[in-house]
């Protein structure tokens, strides 16, 4: 029995999940990352059962006690009466930050944006997620944009201290306060009331539209990138996505007491059970779980063996381009390669 | 007197505006639109006297009365109690379809997307723009999106029929019915009702934020695009960006009675009163506009001439690329260019 180990919470989820988590898991353990890993049931087959959100009701005690999770994406079943799960564990959980890192890795992957490096923190639970929802007539729908002061400080404090300790530049904040003043303009006002705490970063803000353009236009112009939560979701995924792909985006959704970490991707069923699947996306999440859990060292070591990857274009089938990659692997094949070059 | 002539209201607007407009009107004259121009005063100074929504109160009436506006943009002056002019506008006129090409016009505009050519169908009234913000506590503050069936079929219905009018093979829903199961769920249940009335013409959706990615990455995959208010303000900025700048894209407001026709930036007020803005914006905005009052062969017309303008090499300064242009024009010498080319 080893006691050195940190237990973590994790979740094979649905689709492609199982074989990337696998791939995830088999890499890290190569590595030498000292966790472990307790399995729940999240997902599809839960939903089935019964569980509106998604989740074992015993699973909760896991989290609790490990207070880490690594999840792989799910399969919510078409139909009603589906809570989502990520919204539900955020909720539950307070994980009100949620941390992406959209990073080109030019030449290596394809993208027309080599130079961008951006961090989006969104805030992950107020807004439109707030869950507030309902039919006033058979005509008219309202949903509940709610965004709170404690909400807006925790969020921008924590893009903020973000910022210090990865030594990045500039903090910036989107927001659509010519439109909606009281509540996007009180996460402003909170962002410039903040943003004078720490002079040794710069700041600044735009209207979420031209941000937006912006971002997909200059990314490389960015560095950290503050927002609200629909806002977030949206931007994250352009960013992610024209960095290289959402395939190979990861994200920590951070609380003060817990932490999730996951691929940006979905659980993509038609792919399931073909070991095509990059599990890059999950590992870069796993990469950010290991450096909240105080073993930076094992996720640098990941981090360059799964470039050192990259860069002998050796890729899945969803990065794979003709005249520019090497082979073409799958997703176990991609896993050796990464740890072959621990 | 010229009684054939069609009346259309203006306004010169704030910033570049005056200087845009008198270069859109120059063209179109010398086009021979068939125009009868009858100015409003709106923008700051009208905010600055009082008018909370900066129109004054008598241009309603021509308005209301000519019901065709072609509008440039305008400054909010900074601090508070002003509200929207074009929220203001779009409500009062029932300007419920925000129509916004995106059309690429490589090699002759630098783009990384030379094949897009795609229509964003906004909605324009509801959603979070209904303005219903307000504040609970000091410490929480809601804003209320809203999302009507009649809203929905009107938006949805007209993009089918612009479709159908402007041959192109699919409408695409955007939406996030996945957490907004009620609001975005009734858009998109209206969506694919709606879609069965127009078998000839292919539809699909996707969840907005893997929407506003592949827009981002690879945005000649789109025709055209209906969604939500929000969504639309962030992604019609993006895909217009992408496209060459959001500087040369044009917007139609179009409700059953009235409509609008504007460029889709605002008034740069740091670039006023030096002839170096780009009149190309409010140039499409004034050419959907002639579509609009029957003109169409005098909108052929202009465009050919401005795209003839650009083919040459002749651009103003937002535009203009070292190695890629041959000249760098002023408003009013790039208007002139336009008109030699009619
Ligand atoms: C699955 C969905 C609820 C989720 C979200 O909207 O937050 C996802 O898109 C994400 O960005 O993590
Ligand atoms: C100026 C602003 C109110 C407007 C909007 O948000 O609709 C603008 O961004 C637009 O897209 O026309």
């Amino acid at each position: 029995m080893t006691t050195n180990k940190t237990p973590i919470t994790i979740a094979y989820g649905d689709g492609i999940g199982p074989s990337i988590m696998q791939a995830t898991l088999d890499i890290l353990e190569a590595a030498g990352a000292q966790i472990a890993p307790e399995p729940i049931e999240i997902g599809e087959k839960v939903y089935l059962s019964g569980q509106s959100n998604g989740i074992e009701a015993s699973a909760w005690e896991s989290l609790r006690r490990t207070k880490v999770f690594l999840k792989a994406p799910i399969t919510t079943p078409q139909g009603g009466g589906y809570k989502s799960l990520n919204v539900s564990m955020r909720k539950a959980l307070g994980l009100y930050a949620n941390v992406r890192p959209c990073i080109a890795y030019a030449p290596f992957v394809r993208t027309k944006h080599p130079n961008m490096d951006l961090v989006i923190v969104r805030e992950n639970e107020e807004d439109l997620y707030a869950g507030i929802e309902h039919r006033q007539t058979e005509e008219v729908y309202q949903c509940l944009k709610l965004i709170t002061r404690p909400g807006c400080e925790r969020i921008v404090r924590y893009a903020f201290e973000y910022a210090q300790q990865q030594n990045r530049q500039r903090v910036t904040c989107f927001i659509k306060d010519n439109i909606m003043k009281l509540t996007d303009g009180l996460f402003h006002q909170v962002f410039r009331d903040i943003a004078k705490e720490y002079p040794d970063i710069q700041h600044d803000s735009m209207i979420v539209d031209i941000g937006a353009a912006r971002v997909a236009d200059t990314p490389e112009a960015f560095d950290v990138i503050v927002m609200p939560n629909l806002y977030g979701d949206i931007i994250s995924d352009v960013a992610a996505q024209i960095a290289g792909s959402v395939g190979m985006a990861g994200s920590a959704n951070i609380g003060d007491h817990c932490a999730m970490f996951e691929a940006i991707h979905g659980s993509a069923p038609d792919l399931a059970g073909q070991n095509i699947a990059n599990p890059s996306g999950l590992l870069h999440g796993a990469i950010q779980m290991l450096v909240h859990i105080g073993q930076s060292e094992v996720a640098e070591k990941i981090h360059h063996a799964w470039l050192a990857t990259l860069e002998q274009g050796l890729h899945t089938a969803d990065i794979y381009k003709e005249g520019q990659s090497k082979a073409l692997l799958g997703t176990t094949e991609f896993a050796k390669a990464v740890i072959s070059r621990l």
